[in-house]
């Protein structure tokens, strides 16, 4: 089944690059010295992207599993049965969290904000006010539902205030949006293989304060996502307890590599931003409006409208693009009718110049008529 | 980090194609046709593999993460409140699920035989006899631990003659060892991507009844390993719920075809036997001695007692093997110092006598005397 490589324009999977791709190739005992190795150095690096070693230390848990299993290691495995969690709600992201604290009988409560807004930081000072009894503040980073940038380092200003714990889903920012783990006091933080550092999917990881993770063992709920005995298994052995995804490892340990020549997060953050930039104009030249304002977009992800048109239809749109070798992303709003474009992985700002070239004739192809649209020959 | 590609002789992850290694260069994104054609495709060919289409209806479930994912999977989803486990138990792998039941606090009893010894399928018929509060039974096919092989077949006329559920984890047999899931009537079958079918690690399936998968809805005590959830979703959308090892699950699809290519399950398990033949064989001629009996062995993976010699030291041994180039497997066994080799994977007969030529060189550089051993000259 040999196909023409598509570009990936969505949230990850995503493109990778060619040398990632083929580190894939290689068969490794997972309790072999050289992937031991190669798994404390995916540790080390992961935590000195997170934080300078001058802080507070810090770990990296691996777990197995997409990223929202990291997320659900976290969530089934720190509260004790007397912690009271406040989850901040702003897309599927984040109610995502909240089903996974009703799963398991987690005392919550939730402070739910529109898809196109930022939660109010007043309101969550607000709340850990009126409520001693919260001890933990869990919120989403950048939601990819839409594409929104939580503020977060004011929700970390007031829950620091409040000395409670913070957890941070920064699932599809981290490695694409500047975050000091240690600056800004996270307790713990969860991003995946398969976003912004640019591997492929396979695994997750947790970002974990070393002195809240230790007070955190017996609390699990389950065996496989025990995030305290992954990462005693970890500190012990070096290895695994359960077999991991060896090459998905290997490849992202190239991806941190490349990440690191790119000169870091802020390398990556500003390739992203002109990726951003060149999309977003290319397509407010044809009118294709975004779904969120410019002020709490972020480059991670944007979300469009669809046209207002009766020729457009997205699944007629999607195999359009397909067939011309891009993948873009459907919507996943519950009040508006979108698709997404994701701005990450291994992709340059020629990649979206040509993505919106190829965007102007499908839809040129569909007969739908824009505002900023050239007429083409078949649109009259 | 590029190194001489090295031969696993492990349990899995083990040694792969060079065809199913190249087949995870491709980005695809997972929610676009090719792949979700790709996933349909995977759970027809399991089902296939699983059993004939003309008996009871079984359906494949794929699970991110690893076997243990997969296990976990089950046991946290099936079981009503109400339900009582029997656990049967030689090994390691048994253990673990008895340590699921207790994570979840789900009722059960165990039955337990030492390591070396199989089940004996009278205990078993009588336990159920003198329980009916017992709803289902938990058994291992082929315990990695040690390579013994369960007899399935006659615990699953006991578990039928008394109508419970069946519960197996066939992790290292499933696709390597003929096993026919409809006229076993197993309901529930569980393997994963690195062992027999000889893909790269990432995720497990569920070979399950569908009648019973139905009847479990509302039963997870989980969100991301929901068994039935799952099912549902890949029923309704042909996608996943969260984000799939898309590289892994191409890498499988064309492990697939290449174990149809062989024959199938019986083409498979001629080759393991062979090389499990050749290896006994060859270290039987220079003195190692097999833990297990060969009634009770499986062609899978082979367990050794260390040599009775002082100069033995694992360590010192497993890294002469690994710098010749062979990849070799720890013991896991409770009562004796032995250590493991896998006969499954891309490996043939030679690849067994490589091994076994290799294996006399390391113990003669370490001055090891063994009953069979020609007495090397540094021996002396």
């Amino acid at each position: 089944m040999q196909l023409q490589p598509k570009r990936l324009y969505t949230p990850g999977p995503l493109t990778t690059s060619t040398t990632v791709k083929a580190e894939q190739q290689r068969d490794l005992g997972s309790r072999d010295a050289t992937f031991i190795e190669t798994v404390a150095d995916i540790r080390r690096r992961i935590v000195g992207l997170a934080t300078s070693t001058a802080q507070a230390p810090y770990t990296a848990v691996l777990m197995q599993g997409s990223g929202t299993f990291g997320v659900e290691s976290v969530i089934s495995s720190v509260p004790a049965p007397q912690d009271h969690l406040l989850i901040v709600v702003n897309g599927a992201y984040g109610r995502r969290i909240v089903q996974m604290a009703q799963v398991y009988g987690i005392s919550h409560q939730v402070l739910t904000y529109p898809e196109d807004t930022q939660p109010f930081v007043n309101d969550i000072n607000a709340t850990l006010g009126n409520n001693p009894a919260i001890t933990a503040v869990v919120v989403v980073h950048c939601e990819t539902t839409t594409g929104i940038l939580n503020p977060l380092a004011q929700i970390a200003e007031v829950v620091n205030a409040h000395r409670r714990t913070l957890i941070v889903d920064a699932m599809s920012s981290f490695g694409g949006v500047p975050i000091n783990v240690a600056e800004l006091n996270i307790t713990y933080l969860i991003s995946s293989s398969n976003k912004c550092i640019q591997g492929v999917p396979g695994f997750s990881f947790v970002v974990a304060n070393v002195d809240a993770l230790r007070s955190t063992a017996g609390n699990a709920r389950t065996l496989s996502l025990d995030l305290y005995a992954q990462w005693q298994t970890l500190e012990k052995t070096g290895q695994f307890r359960y077999t991991p995804p060896v090459q998905s490892m290997l490849a992202f340990s190239t991806a941190l590599q490349e990440l690191e020549a790119e000169g870091g997060v802020p390398g990556r953050a500003q390739r992203y931003q002109q990726n951003h930039a060149t999309l977003n104009n290319a397509l407010a030249a044809i009118g294709l409006r975004p779904y969120l304002p410019p002020s709490v977009q972020s480059h991670i992800i944007t979300t469009y409208h669809y046209p207002d048109d009766p020729n457009f239809d997205f699944e007629g749109f999607y195999s359009r693009l397909s067939d011309r070798g891009f993948v873009i992303y459907p919507g996943k709003l519950t009040d508006a009718d979108c698709f997404r474009i994701g701005n990450i992985g291994h992709l340059f700002p020629q990649d979206m110049t040509d993505l919106a070239n190829a965007i102007r004739e499908a839809l040129g192809d569909m007969n739908v008529t824009l505002p900023g649209t050239v007429t083409t020959p078949e649109a009259n």
